[in-house]
């Protein structure tokens, strides 16, 4: 990493939006995206701890109280790790939309750890990085569990194992997998799409959703995409959650009469993932689920089509 | 398959014990052993239909009666499947032990199953075979499911995804993975152990449950030692279904101690599996296993060591 002499004075991170849970994953996948994503900086200042925390770009509602907002939180987490009495001010750039299942929380997050660990040259490791991401997210959205950050962090098609610290495993992606995403203009508060689902499920969803996670990966690393489409399927979140999503079966429907391979909510939604194989194929599911959003239950939605992003969080600037 | 002129007028077939579940994949893994098996020897008849069954190697408690007989019932299955009004006798020879947890119904099924398509000259595909076989299973053992039925017809670690017809993905093992199985002189009826687990689960066990089940293919497929013993867990089944097997914990716990890998019940038990690298580690954990059994719980037991058997049923002879 390139730099001047002396030490750093402010960091500028990009840490990538995910979709998790991908049908069959419900807390154990996510998938990193090319685009949108978080920027945070973190620079340099008087004092000691968290000096002070500004949010653009999310309409002023992504508290800055230190203690309440993702970024400062994690920032916190890698001040608290290394035993750092360093003064910091944090600038957040909201890219992600705030509510929409893209995982913007943990990617705030993973962009306040990983920049305030190259501030203070700390070298904290991957695991240690998503356990001080997972601090920020755990407030901003009652998640205890790592499937956004993980691929917002370490990039590509993510299997986290639940844990403490929770175990990440790479998995491979087809080399044409193309997502489309459609972000209607409504909000799904993560905390209800989570309290909806209660505490016990039925076993024979259980079963279902065992065999397709174990599919799902086999179908990965085989860039079986019969095998990816038959189990990118979920029997347990899905069917509960898609009432807080006006028009969520017709938009997924019309995403597999385009051609995507397989549709679904993104973590807890209201956004819309497809998995195409090929842009022009996710550009016409996006288009096709925008359509569906606009006539079945008049919303207007964006539309964005990504590749995975394969190496998660990356330093953008430093100084 | 080399044949004399005529049409055949008997056959013999192996069909392989296996041990499902395999820790997370309740209901969807299975292994098929090179030992112990069942066989069935399936001979033309005056007559249409099932004309005679007989059982050996069983103590007299298989039932020979064609509705309640699991190879009798795959072969009638062969038998309306094919319109087939031919007369046929059924032989019946266990080797596997009764309600051992090692698929001893699935494997009679499948080894009839085999038998008949060969006889008959049908030659109905993989899956047209699991069909008929799950038909015999079914009355043997309440199972609705084709996790030891799918390894005993195609050899190795099968992922099977529920459905009609269920679907058969054949995972690769590592080259040097050995199984240790001990049977204790106890037994555990299957339907008993089906019901105690109730028809819901907690949503947290469930998560744990798919992130091994997908973790474990993951190891599967890369060799990786390291996650293959991380994920061969049960969350959900076993430690419900310990309490029906004395011992259980202390039995397992000596597997690991001798050095294997993971360890569960074979199914719903009480015989008890351990995987192990290599053939000397599978002997120190059979034997660990067994003298678990006597000194905390002063049981007898049978141990066997098995590589995978790569193949699944096999036919011994025609004429």
């Amino acid at each position: 990493m390139p730099r001047g002499d002396g030490p750093l004075r402010s960091v500028r991170v990009f840490a990538p939006a995910s979709v998790s849970n991908l049908g069959c994953g419900f807390d154990i996948f996510g998938l990193a995206l090319e685009r949108p994503g978080d920027e945070v900086v973190v620079r340099m200042a008087e004092g000691s701890g968290i000096v002070a925390v500004s949010v653009s770009g999310d309409g002023g509602r992504v508290p800055t109280d230190p203690e309440r907002n993702a970024a400062a939180l994690a920032v916190q987490g890698v001040l608290d790790r290394t035993g750092s009495e360093a003064g910091v001010g944090i600038e957040v750039r909201k890219g992600i939309p705030l509510a929409s299942g893209l995982g913007g929380s943990a990617a705030s997050a993973v962009a306040g750890a990983v920049a305030a660990d190259a501030l203070l040259g700390s070298g904290l490791d991957r695991t240690a990085l998503l356990e001080c991401a997972m601090i920020g997210e755990r407030k901003g959205s009652g998640a205890d569990h790592a499937d956004n950050a993980a691929p917002s962090l370490a990039g590509g098609f993510v299997l986290v194992l639940p844990g403490r610290p929770p175990e990440m495993v790479a998995l491979p992606t087809p080399g044409d997998l193309m997502v489309a995403i459609v972000h209607p203009a409504m909000e799904v508060e993560t905390r209800r799409a989570r309290t909806i689902l209660g505490d016990t499920i039925p076993l024979e969803a259980g079963v279902e959703q065992w065999g397709n996670a174990a599919g799902l990966v086999a179908g990965l690393m085989r860039s079986d995409w019969d095998l990816i489409a038959r189990c990118m399927r979920d029997a347990v979140a899905e069917p509960v959650r898609a009432r807080l999503v006006p028009g969520f079966e017709q938009v997924r429907d019309s995403a597999l009469a385009a051609g995507a391979v397989a549709a679904g909510l993104s973590g807890s939604g209201p956004t819309i993932f497809a998995i195409c194989r090929g842009r022009k194929a996710a550009e016409a599911a996006a288009l096709g689920m925008s359509g569906a959003f606009r006539d079945e239950v008049d919303v207007e939605s964006d539309i964005v089509v990504s590749s995975v992003n394969p190496e998660g969080a990356r330093i953008l600037e430093w100084s």
